[in-house]
């Protein structure tokens, strides 16, 4: 065991809740993590005296920011400590650049990802050979990192809450390391059945699952990714689970919200939006320019309505907003380079002199994303697979015009939305675009009272109560 | 109920036992089908008079000859009655060109392939639109034939045994035709868990499913398929399974197979392969370029094989022979492509003046197949998944060498073959290059042992008697 450390609570995840934004001179410009999720576990870390979180330096500027600090903690720069306020600290672990990329982009993103959100092409991907195998052992080695500076960190008895699918070893790691401690962890994305989830390397498939059963409270977004991994435990590792698996459907924020949603950029947008579609009604969505997301079949249903129901031209806008992500991986590119492709075919085939029938935006535009949101008059989310998607949350509470919704039903989502929402199969592009026909026909006071009860649901466990929720599980369960 | 006919056992399968290779002048050039399968089923149909083999015509000249014949049968032209001499008679479908283009290759091979093998490239392909339900609505026609025709021909009480996936509709449809009739449907084909197989339409799966439990008797390769078929029903469907669900792991005919292999054509290749390779050893394989077969991370595996163990250079062979199959799909052709590009990657890295590393041949060589099969110290077959894999059972009855298998754990023979194979997984390529060395390098008296026990299990359940089988099953099915 090693010795403790002072922190009766720690956070772990990749990113953190600081960003380094540059280093000049020695005067860093520190930015303080937005959105629901960070401010939610940063209300618990203030309430607990010397609780630290601990996350990736994820670029040169941090890892060196990070190597500064002789204690491993960030306060000990004066601007992190003024960003910080006192609330709690941060301590950034100067993970070797190879390492990291290996471990974030190779693992995590790459094969981690695609297994959990069943997106492998298995004719081609995934190879599991000798480049993958040093790729997973900067996996092993970044969890190591990790396990290891929790351990340090945390007092005896000490709560520590790992968060999502970059971290899945540690729990099993830090608990050889310091059994003394009370470990939870909350995968964000979904989880896959045995079938899928054997296609890793079989020593791998051990690994994760007893490295995440290292943890005694393992949250999930809903039963059906819970039960899941519990499959998995059974099939591959030839046991039930011990650790408690329990389910924290994490919704949003309404206060923060709408804070942020009226302030004066989005207002701006909302107008700039309002130029452009006119009085017609709105089909909105916001997504990261992820594979998982669906755009590219999202846009032929939209094509499939407007080439079936032509009773909605000049009636409907299709308003995108795409915000790029993981543009370091080539298939994200070239599915971007399609999405642009199928925009424009749509742009030949309808739009006239007076209509645009879509705006597709992609770019790192939050105002305009928040702006659509308001404005949307039908939400649509068609993931292929999705942890929980917060953005259909989002966009029902922002929402200006009592939305109807159409939602995959393959996003945790439709798990807490039900059948207030439209339920479609991701892969039915048909489906898909009848569905869209529905939600912009459908009768005004049939849509009121879906959308009264939808955003209900959409506030029903917002971060702050959500993770509160795992922190009180978590101390029921004895130790 | 329609009227019956005379035909008291009835097997009905998209290929059938006969060509037509041309028709010239009224001349037909009729070939009767060879292979373990066909035989097998001939064996059974030959001995119950008035039997028939229903199928469908499969280009224009079958078209054309099947329309001839008023009857319906085909032992009306002279040429047929001749080649069948009298063992059955055989019934082609002339389904039109393009409701059978569209059901074969754009739902069978394109949609149905691809789920039941796990194939799909989720974040763009499946893509259920408009013009895939013409398409579907051809599968439907498609399989409304066959349930009409055997409808006609059907004796009171006989018995129809229906073949695969490209009639997965066809046995509810025959069931309310013909209530009095006994059905069977053999899967030659994987089955997926409800995870995946909900992929397709609601409507479509719903539809499939129900088709197929109009048999009486439900026949798979193995247990696993018929469990993941049953979980389908159960989670999708709403219902268990009220057919009888039964495994027969067809097997391969060791006699006609010898008989075959030592044909002048084959002895002759068997000279050539040997002027190839010495007495190095020989890793055989031969597949389809079927993306299925995985031909890919074979040499990748191969490769890895060749770079981490360099005492094998210049003492072994990779034999691969690929028949070309469904080269009208691209994404097969691009496959191929790889394939080919790979294997001259290999070539440059490796060879020598005195050693060819690899010799790959694209081409319908049969009898350069089972001389490769004949001269195989190591018989290498790695499905990302596979029904049941018949080519393994065939290479380890043909080999001279007492070979050493490696085997994908997802192919359906490797429930056959067991631990006596040395198992891998598919998408592992350094677990496989592993397992190519210990095959390699396995003591003589383990691989003799191996070898004999590997013989036995391959010819455990030869066509007939598993043809025989299903009859039987299906005659203690109280109708």
């Amino acid at each position: 065991m090693s010795s403790s450390g002072r922190a009766p609570l720690i956070v772990a995840s990749n990113r953190g809740p600081l960003s380094i934004v540059a280093v000049d001179d020695g005067d860093d410009d520190v930015r303080r993590g937005g959105g629901g999720l960070v401010s939610g576990m940063q209300a618990a870390l203030s309430a607990a005296p010397d609780a630290v979180w601990i996350c990736a330096a994820l670029n040169d500027r941090e890892r060196a920011m990070a190597r500064k600090c002789t204690s491993g903690r960030l306060s000990e720069v004066p601007a992190v400590a003024e960003a910080l306020a006192g609330d709690f600290d941060v301590r950034m672990l100067p993970i070797d650049a190879l390492t990291f990329r290996q471990s974030y982009n190779g693992i995590a993103n790459s094969t981690l990802w695609f297994a959990l959100h069943m997106l492998y092409e298995p004719a081609r991907s995934p190879v599991f050979d000798q480049a993958w195998r040093r790729q997973w052992a900067s996996y092993v080695r970044y969890n190591r990192a990790f396990a290891d500076a929790i351990a340090a960190e945390a007092a005896d008895g000490a709560t520590v809450m790992v968060q999502d699918y970059h971290l899945l070893l540690a729990p099993r790691m830090l608990r050889e390391l310091r059994p003394d401690v009370r470990i939870g962890h909350f995968t964000h994305t979904p989880w896959v059945p045995p079938e899928y989830f054997r296609m890793l390397p079989d020593d791998v498939v051990r690994d994760l699952l007893d490295g995440l059963l290292g943890a005694h409270l393992i949250g999930f977004h809903t039963d059906r990714w819970a039960r899941h991994f519990a499959d998995c435990c059974t099939e591959l590792l030839g046991r039930a689970p011990g650790s408690r698996l329990e389910v924290f459907p994490l919704s949003t924020d309404a206060d923060e919200l709408h804070e942020r949603a009226y302030e004066r950029d989005v207002n701006r947008a909302v107008r700039g939006l309002r130029d452009t579609v006119g009085d017609r009604k709105v089909i909105g969505r916001v997504d990261r320019t992820e594979l998982s997301k669906n755009v590219l079949r999202g846009l032929l249903a939209y094509r499939e309505l407007l080439r079936t129901r032509p009773e909605w031209h000049d009636r409907v806008v299709h308003v995108v907003y795409n915000y790029p992500s993981r543009e370091d991986l080539p298939e994200y590119r070239e599915y971007t380079a399609a999405v642009e492709r199928l925009a424009r075919e749509i742009d030949d085939e309808f739009s006239t002199d007076d209509w645009t029938p879509l705006v597709l935006e992609i770019a790192d535009d939050y105002p305009g994303s928040l702006a659509t949101m308001r404005r949307s008059d039908v939400i649509f989310v068609n993931s292929v697979r999705d942890g929980m998607n917060l953005v259909v949350l989002e966009a029902i509470v922002l929402s200006e015009r009592d939305p109807a919704v159409v939602l995959s039903r393959d996003a945790g989502a439709a798990e807490t939305l039900g059948e207030d929402a439209l339920l479609v199969n991701p892969f039915d592009v048909s489906e898909t675009a009848a569905a869209l026909h529905e939600a912009l026909a459908m009768p005004e006071d049939e849509r009121l009272v879906r959308a009264q009860r939808l955003r209900k649901k959409a506030v029903a466990l917002p971060p702050a109560p959500w993770f509160r929720a795992q922190l009180d599980a978590l101390a029921r369960i004895s130790g």
